[in-house]
């Protein structure tokens, strides 16, 4: 299949490739989606993951879903069975709840090419999205540093997980600015936390190596210390679920990196398209925690195991969010409710 | 040797058995050093690791280096040699200052006896100083949960890396209190985090196995989570080097756990025997922070890494210091300088 080009999900001729992400970084595969089960499975098991991807990814399900059946009740049945996929990440609601708006009141035979014209919308939306966080992202990054960045003092970032154009449709969240700073020629280094249990960070890793953006691979252990040092100028992160008051559901690490921030005055930022912010959740209280398989840490099954996927980071931690509109803060996202 | 009990180290005639814990939790194996060089490797290589018994290690190591030469130059290589295999924790410099000022004096027909005297006091000082902590430490644990804690609501103790009987010649550090508390009947439950890169975690894990406490395994980014929920009730950590103010430090990772534990008021406790105290050096930025390979990361080796294997708490944020002595404020440890 090397004849596509390396994106995250795309058409392909009435059915769906993405790039299977439980074989990266050693090995970039396509895998084609032809039904709604594929869909399904491939966001459980995380053969895509990311917010905005997720997203996506449910919205493309939905036309799979309908191909051989568009009646009123299978539509309902394609809606759930995406909506239990997973529970954190909002633009799956969001998706899905966009896709039902437009689909239930048309009448059967133009569902599916309604569908896919949908689904191909709200991906081209996470696109632009993506590409305008990172312009109004760029400023924040540009003023990190104290009388400028240069390449023997770098402007350096620390993010989390993998909010980059794997965790979207492209350009992605968290490292639509430091890919956009890096396209300006500003001198910067990213930290990469390896993001234990499922190893996000060599993703991140992946995608700036292939950018060709310094990094530096860490364990999560070692943020603080780092942050301590003098060694971080700023924190960027992504989002899977932003509450109305800002508080913030983002990859269960996140919080600790958000308190060592905010311990050395470094700011935290938090990079996401409105499509992640639930204005139906009051705060971070409200969202649920995906709770996922004691055998992503790897160890013998008679080990007791907690394996949350997420974690809260309260509004008052976060110094801004960065969305497709704009920089907030965390206080004023209320307002952007459609 | 089966017919050997399970203990990190032990004298067999002129030599020293000790359980390889690279090789756990999967497999018990004693391995026996007849050399300094075998000593001073399984230092580096984290054969034996944990502040106190790196200590007795080191110890021991002095009297297997002694034994073709106890000369005054080779006693001097001897130390250096040991003194270089690791930097941050400091019980390692006290063992060989001890062993240095008891020796030095004395002639070569003896040092090798008393070499071995000395490395003997040092290990029973441990086991001694450690039965201590686990006194000391236990009433800090019975008070931590209001009302006492039953089976339904344990006490729920966190902590970090592992400063269990396997990090020490017996008992323990921070699991001193713990197996304290087993022992009393207290209903308990511990947090244990995996300790990335070197999953120490999985010793904690075993060590609370063997002994019937009942406990669950987290990833270390859950850590921060758990505390926001009101799932930890309070949090023991051991120490690699404690500064004359109190700063602290311990393996990578602690220092974010004690900022969450201050961001929800629980208390956060360290437990280490006096040996471990650095009355010479006056604060955390003076203690070296040991770098480790890149390797330990598990990552391709073109990926640049960072691997510090050591973070410092800073004594604004620890509640107490359990130590053989009792238990102190960080600003008091000063004054138990002997």
């Amino acid at each position: 299949m090397s004849r596509h080009p390396l994106t995250t999900i795309q058409e392909d001729e009435g059915t769906v490739l993405i790039l299977d992400q439980t074989k990266l970084p050693q090995h970039a595969v396509l895998v084609r989606l032809n039904t709604l089960e594929a869909a399904a499975e491939a966001i459980r098991v995380m053969r895509v993951r990311g917010a905005p991807l997720i997203g996506a990814t449910a919205a493309y399900g939905v036309a799979l879903g309908l191909q051989d059946d568009a009646g009123d009740e299978h539509l309902e049945q394609v809606l759930s069975v995406l909506a239990e996929t997973r529970p954190t990440a909002v633009n799956l609601r969001w998706a899905l709840d966009r896709m039902a708006a437009l689909l239930r009141p048309l009448s059967e035979d133009v569902r599916v090419l309604a569908a896919w014209q949908e689904a191909r919308a709200i991906a081209e939306l996470d696109r632009k999205a993506n590409a305008a966080i990172g312009v109004h992202g760029l400023p924040l990054l540009q003023k990190a540093v104290q009388g400028g960045a240069t390449w023997e003092r770098p402007l350096n970032v620390m993010t989390h997980c993998n909010a980059g154009w794997l965790a979207t449709v492209a350009h992605g969240t968290a490292l639509a600015p430091i890919y956009a700073a890096h396209q300006e020629r500003l001198p910067l280094h990213v930290w990469v936390s390896e993001t234990r249990p499922r190893n996000q960070g060599l993703l991140t890793e992946w995608e700036l190596r292939q950018g060709g953006v310094p990094h530096t691979l860490i364990a999560d252990n070692a943020a603080g210390l780092l942050l301590m040092q003098g060694r971080v100028d700023c924190v960027i992160v992504g989002a899977d679920r932003i509450a109305a008051n800002g508080d913030t559901a983002n990859k269960v690490g996140t919080y600790l990196k958000a308190l060592a921030a905010q311990a050395h005055g470094i700011p935290f930022y938090v990079a996401a398209p409105l499509s992640t912010i639930d204005f139906s959740c009051c705060d971070g209280a409200s969202i649920p925690i995906e709770e996922r398989s004691s055998v992503e840490l790897g160890a013998d099954a008679a080990i007791p195991v907690a394996n949350p996927a997420f974690d809260i980071t309260p509004a008052s931690l976060i110094s801004a969010i960065i969305t497709e509109h704009g920089v907030f803060a965390p206080g004023e996202v209320a307002k952007l409710k459609p």
